[in-house]
């Protein structure tokens, strides 16, 4: 499978990683192999090579800062653009890597189409495209024949949407509750330690999980985006981000922590969606709640179904593996698709 | 989908009702139709027609006791064994629902064979076969060209397998512990409310979650199988009975119960298994691990994975229809085609 990568951050990196150490046993296990044909970033330069690019000397250069360190080899192209790479008609599947937009999803959605109409299957860890136009993205994508896939965006690695689309096919999904911004979740958490929430936010920081200007997590606008994907992609919704409420921690007070932990409750910042809208707000859940007890940067998420009562799944909802794990488990559906195909031709 | 199902107790009728009010929803959502061309069972008699048996008045009859109150009509043949309608070739899958041997896996095993050998996609709920000789039944179905799966013997539908061997197929799975029993679950759970060991097991009974003999709950050994199965399984081990240790629940006082209350911990009856072995018994779990606040009769699963450290699922772990979704599952995921066999081939 020859693949395009839009963006080379940390995720792009994870995901990089993670073909050149597992190249051996995905090809052993699953009859799976891929290469990394098209690398385009903001900043570092863009490579291109119809062969493949070599993925150590990739990484080093990424590291480096630019592609300029790149050695030069026979077919190698600099400075191409995504859609100059998707016109040239060698990749299977495009990677869009680059950075979340939630206002109008671009460039990223430009590019995804491109990459639909050009017969690409298409993967997705920039939640933009798919928090803002999922029904759209899918409708074009089964016309194509191709599949467009987003595990990455919600919750990481942790299978959320094939734990919801596939292994749940058979039941109807009525609803969908859960912790899905780990930073958040991470400042709750040290706040039941004792910290105060200017505190915690800033330890947050220091670690990396909050950005300088912390409001995307804080406020919930992360979680709202990943809660339009999920509403969207298991209730066939058409909802935007007018259809939810939502509201983030910085009003909760370390008194309002303790509160709660005396009564055997525990605040979450919990995201919650029905086929018809959805909210997201900081909520006292009783110790028995699946949900209560996901504590620092884990996330989790409650599916209720009409023929399993409630779901949880708990992992990881952060990191550049954790990410790049999740863009290698849909390039492995996309590849069982494929099979598929193939054995029902055959 | 031609279907062959081998007993018709609760989970059998519990698969068959869904199949009846599903019928139209699958349909139009999976373009997936299933037919049940014979039921052959141990005390109410086998029905068996190739175009397909009337699943209301299936039901029925199965109710009222005997299938000699199911109407004749053109095509119907009684009294065949499982065997025969093998034999018969119309059939594309073979659900095996009698049940459970743990000693032997007889006659059920028997019949798994006859249904792969004839080119028969398999699905169990009953453990013994797949608990037994995981890897012979897989490497049988791989030889074939046919599916084996048995989502619905571990965690009813709560999709343990298809989490660990789909969703999770890009990551290494290094070990896992779960909550795989109800019945001493929700024991557990009572004696935590106040209860003592023996009310708690009456309490169990009376409800039907115990047996009138408890010892395959109480004493581990449900819980032992369903660990086999998942250790041969993900791990591609040939694990058996011996090299498993196993205790039960009912040296547990109640005063070790709220001993462990006090300290913030939660008795549950852990199965863990890793490549080389398993052990299932009593451990006290601090208040923060995923599998402590696991109440009831509900079902719990953590796997450790490489890429993405532990994840964890819980759900449902017992019910006719719970049970009787499991095997949809494994349908659906027949019909999908997945043409890659589970991790343990590789």
């Amino acid at each position: 499978m020859r693949l395009i990568l839009i963006g080379f951050g940390a995720v792009g990196r994870g995901f990089a990683e993670i073909l050149r150490d597992k190249a051996k046993d995905l090809r052993a296990k699953h009859d799976f192999a891929a290469s990394i044909i098209g690398v385009v970033t903001a900043t570092r330069g863009s490579l291109y090579c119809a062969d493949g690019l070599d993925i150590p000397a990739l990484l080093s250069a990424a590291k480096a800062g630019s592609f300029a360190s790149y050695s030069a080899s026979a077919g190698l192209r600099r400075g191409l653009s995504g859609s100059d790479m998707i016109k040239l008609g060698a990749a299977d599947a495009l990677l869009e890597l680059s950075p979340t937009n939630l206002k109008t999803a671009q460039p990223a959605l430009e590019t995804c189409y491109r990459a639909l109409d050009a017969g690409l299957h298409l993967a997705l860890a920039n939640k933009g495209p798919v928090a803002l136009h999922y029904a759209d993205l899918q409708a074009q994508a089964a016309a194509r024949g191709v599949q467009m896939r987003c595990e990455a965006t919600v919750m990481a690695g942790t299978p959320t949407m094939q734990l919801a689309q596939e292994a749940l096919a058979g039941c109807q999904i009525t609803g969908a509750r859960g912790i899905l911004n780990g930073t958040t979740n991470y400042i709750l958490t040290q706040m039941e330690s004792g910290a105060s929430y200017q505190a915690a936010l800033e330890k947050a920081q220091a670690l990396g999980y909050a950005e300088a200007d912390p409001s995307g997590d804080v406020d919930g606008w992360d979680a709202a985006g990943k809660l339009l994907i999920l509403a969207n992609a298991l209730f066939g919704s058409r909802l935007t981000m007018s259809d939810l409420q939502v509201s983030g921690i910085s009003g909760i007070s370390a008194d309002d922590i303790h509160l709660a932990r005396e009564q055997n409750q525990h605040y979450k910042l919990v995201a919650q969606a029905s086929p018809s809208g959805g909210t997201v707000k900081a909520q006292r859940l009783p110790a028995t709640d699946p949900l209560a007890s996901v504590a620092g940067t884990t996330n989790a998420i409650t599916l209720e179904t009409d023929l399993l009562g409630a779901v949880t799944l708990i992992g990881a909802g952060a990191g550049s593996r954790e990410t790049g794990a999740a863009l290698l488990a849909d390039l492995l559906a996309i590849h069982r698709g494929a099979c598929n195909q193939a054995g029902a031709s055959a």
